[in-house]
């Protein structure tokens, strides 16, 4: 029995695959329970990394309208491997963020109206607290604008590309998320539920960084050795928040 | 049998009224359901248009007591034509738009918080993201004021037609809605279910917009070539939002 | 007969309070269900005005321990002629009103958020658009603030008298709420239910004015000619709002 | 029979640890019901002053999956009296508290998202009207920002600390909770319960205090005898508010 087979005992993919329509299905259904989309506009995405096959939701149908069966599989060059719907629209989008970075395995977007508006503003959200602190280890970046040409064409892989390179080498992991300028929020984790979670986080604190610079306008950003307190309390080799045996954070 | 029979097969009128008046009966709650309404403040009709009779909800009716049978029936020159109550106060403004508007078949009004605030500040919503321009194509009107003219006399008529000549030369259909200047949002679509999807959009829009501006006072409109990507991602014959057979948007 | 028995039939005043203590009871749970208060911090009064005799919630009783039995009935001088418990401590501010104005049947006060807010913010919430106009026949006034000789001694009735100061000789019914300095809205109307009413609709208008002035700080208030046209459309002789049969508004 | 155990009845420590572990749960779950966290960002915990003991939540513990049981027992030195759960991550900030005052019974802490505002922006928040003055006598101070030094050992003992210095010689029964500058609000009361219901008004003070300066920044803090008046309306020997058999505010 190899070492990999210890950790991680191989099923059929088959049965993989079934659970993690299982996951992707409900963790669109908890883009709802978290209020953060208005009719169909968020969707999730999870990877099934042995294969490389990618479950996302289907494009433009209602969220009480899915169930694990009409999830799409699709492979990472977007081909639809499993399923009669066509998957999401920003599929390509998604796909980038996989082939890009080994160790994201669930994928967010939404168009949850405080992230969105700092989408629209075209701003960074600054790290102004713990909540943020505890998540992201440092501003939520927004990306530039697309250029004419990239919106005509490959619209959505140039989407996920422009977030490759406004993360630059940052990890990933550590800025789970981003805003696409003029668009609106994506979020990504070790798997959906993950991915879920810190779309959440990024609507609250982008609703509490713009009340907070409206309070005080001259407010600066969170002191960086509290930063990296929250952060690393949370995160990493010392982290110290939550149950050993439990689902951290 | 002719083709047009064939595209949509003569039923009696009075089987496409009933429809029609369940499917109206639906959209007003639906208002409630999308929290766009106080008390009564909001209504939302329909127009079947081979017998140009429109269904619109009775006047300052709770929702709770609302029926498909109570429901009002007018002609386009605003005769009751069925129902024993008075139709909605607002029903000259919706019978405008479908004179003017062949390709109108729901209308709905309401004082959603956000958008009317717009209204009240006499301002057009700006198109600042791809959330606006995904149903919008390009900012979302505010009328002029009423002269004192219009307000003292035939003040319901006069709303409509401060509406078309607000839209002037274009398409209603890719501005299917309107703020009506110190009163609040008007929606429209293909059918009542459309207007009220619109309807909510509106009020999304309208949040997002002003938050937008309170994060950065110098945004700029949204990129022309995003506003038709996102717009025609959904809308016309290059659409690939959404499933073929099902309801677009 | 005479023709007040017509109007309204002798009923034998313990009859009359049971339906009143019923109303009141009613009115207070329908300040939670509006989302107007925090834990106990919104009351509600009705006047039977044959007796003299005023039916408002105990003080610092939870909204689910409330029935109509615990409701605490007093004279217009203040005396507890019904109940266990004390009344609200802000009793005497209801007195005041029903002393004054022989049309209020009702009187509500909250801690809404939002018309708080300006009461904190010592300003009347000003008339900027229809839904506005519809209830209120211009801004809704905010009190100056109590002297500290008014506030040390008869507190809650030197806040009944400011606001009777403030009305001036306006029509009660016609500005049926006010905010008080520092402190909050009442509101009132012909009976509980419709001081309720009033109570939501000064929460949204307040939220909406904030909103309109954060996008247009240069806004001015309702044209007089549509003020007028909308408060008309739905009270006195040539009200054409509702159902005639109907409750208005 | 002594006098103490006339008014409280000596119990066995496991009964009255049995009806602690149940007080704080329910805190615990009415930090959900107030809609003051997101996931398991906040906690509560009690203190038996007889034993020096305190139930406190379990650090990171989703709350549908807490119950009396899963609580964790610590003494005021921080060691681990019962329990197989780590206690919350904040557990040092809590005993600062309970050691420091000898009549704080309970301690809440949230990040809920308008104190958590005014938290990041490093600004106390404002005594601005009487729904502020009916809880806090004065304004809710916000601290200093941690040194490095105290970030980088003993960060949450510090934290508690920080309190305490900014407290100074101010009763913390009249003074109810505090933010913790770019962290978030702390709250306390005699027990579990009133700590969590001044969490609640935290909140709802801060979002009024934030709109309020949007409406008028140059407003002024509350007079001093509009404060004295509300607080002292419902605090001290003097007090009426409420039932005098029942629990006060």
């Amino acid at each position: 029995m190899t070492q990999q087979a210890t950790l991680n005992p191989v099923r059929p993919q088959a049965e993989r695959l079934r659970k993690l329509r299982h996951e992707v299905w409900q963790a669109n259904l908890d883009l709802q329970r978290h209020n953060l989309v208005t009719f169909t506009w968020g969707n999730v995405s999870a990877i099934d990394r042995e294969s490389g096959l990618v479950v996302i939701k289907p494009s433009g149908v209602a969220y009480e309208d899915l169930s694990a069966d009409n999830m799409v599989v699709v492979n990472l060059a977007g081909d639809i491997v499993e399923g009669e719907l066509n998957p999401s629209s920003d599929t390509a989008t998604h796909l980038v963020l996989y082939r890009t970075y080994a160790h994201i395995g669930g994928v967010v977007h939404t168009h949850s109206p405080h992230a969105t508006a700092w989408a629209q503003a075209g701003k960074a959200i600054p790290a102004l607290g713990t909540t943020h602190a505890d998540y992201f280890y440092g501003s939520i970046p927004c990306t530039r604008a697309l250029s004419n040409a990239e919106i005509a064409s490959d619209y959505e892989l140039n989407t996920g590309l422009v977030m490759v390179e406004t993360l630059a080498d940052q990890d990933p992991m550590a800025t789970p998320g981003m805003i696409v300028k003029e668009h609106g929020p994506f979020s990504w984790g070790k798997d959906a539920h993950q991915a879920v979670h810190n779309a959440v986080v990024m609507e609250v604190v982008a609703s509490m960084a713009l009340q907070t610079l409206q309070i005080n306008p001259a407010v600066e950003y969170i002191n960086q050795a509290l930063l990296d307190k929250h952060y690393l309390r949370k995160h990493g080799a010392n982290a110290y928040y939550g149950q050993a045996d439990s689902h951290k954070k």
